[in-house]
């Protein structure tokens, strides 16, 4: 069963987002693509923050063993940051943002890391540090309906 | 005198543009941000273009006397990778678009790259290879509007 997640339904849920968010004064935001991208656009206008950046992982099958999470795309935190904030649209399996947080704590150690989503299922590996709505259906974003395939 | 660019406004013609776009087969969009990001996002969807990266220039002031655009964020371009489609939401001034354009053709010589816009307007100095809206008054996006300061 699959409910669709209309862009007026998103743009309650990231404002709401947007003034949870706001008193941890992020300084960047760094979108995990491409799940993440619009709501990053919408909150780094709602939280006035320019430096939006983006990076994305792709299942790869490194030996044609098994499949391992790979990062694409290089993180630059100018020398000033010590906030970001890393928005992606759900924590679903988790895998993702988990993967993703470790590696950005491991590699940045002087930087606070802190995540977001507009929907989170109790069954993912990862609690993001916000998050809105607890998915049980399988979520059609409007960015993923709304478009001619 | 300014214009508010609904969603449904922003649909319609991102989905024209997906139209227009597709028989150029990019393999890769790098979005302009922010102006870019949430366009990028629906193409990326319309178009089943999983690669999808973003950078973003800012007016840097170098010597206290004048500003320059200046980039920031990294290109990583796979080695298979021949076509790039550049994003972003209007080409207004059309410096960014201009310059981010030079850089890649300067710095990539061996990709495509062409570039789309939402909006054109008659003054810029760069024309984008597709663009939807020639833009006259001041554009207000969705995406700025619609989400709290």
């Amino acid at each position: 069963m699959k409910y669709y997640y209309s862009y007026d339904a998103f743009k309650n849920d990231t404002n709401e987002l947007i003034k949870r968010v706001k008193p941890y004064q992020a300084q960047t935001i760094l979108a995990i693509a491409r799940g993440g991208l619009t709501l990053s656009h919408c909150m780094a206008e709602g939280l006035e923050i320019r430096d939006v950046q983006s990076i994305r992982t792709e299942l790869y099958d490194k030996d044609c063993k098994r499949s391992e999470l790979t990062l694409f795309g290089e993180c630059l935190f100018q020398e000033h940051i010590t906030k970001v904030l890393v928005v992606d649209d759900i924590a679903d399996s988790g895998e993702t943002l988990d993967f993703i947080m470790k590696y950005l704590r491991k590699n940045f150690p002087q930087i606070e890391f802190q995540s977001c989503s507009l929907f989170y299922k109790k069954t993912s590996v990862y609690e993001p540090d916000f998050w809105i709505n607890e998915a049980s259906k399988w979520i059609e974003f409007f960015w993923e309906k709304d478009f001619i395939k």
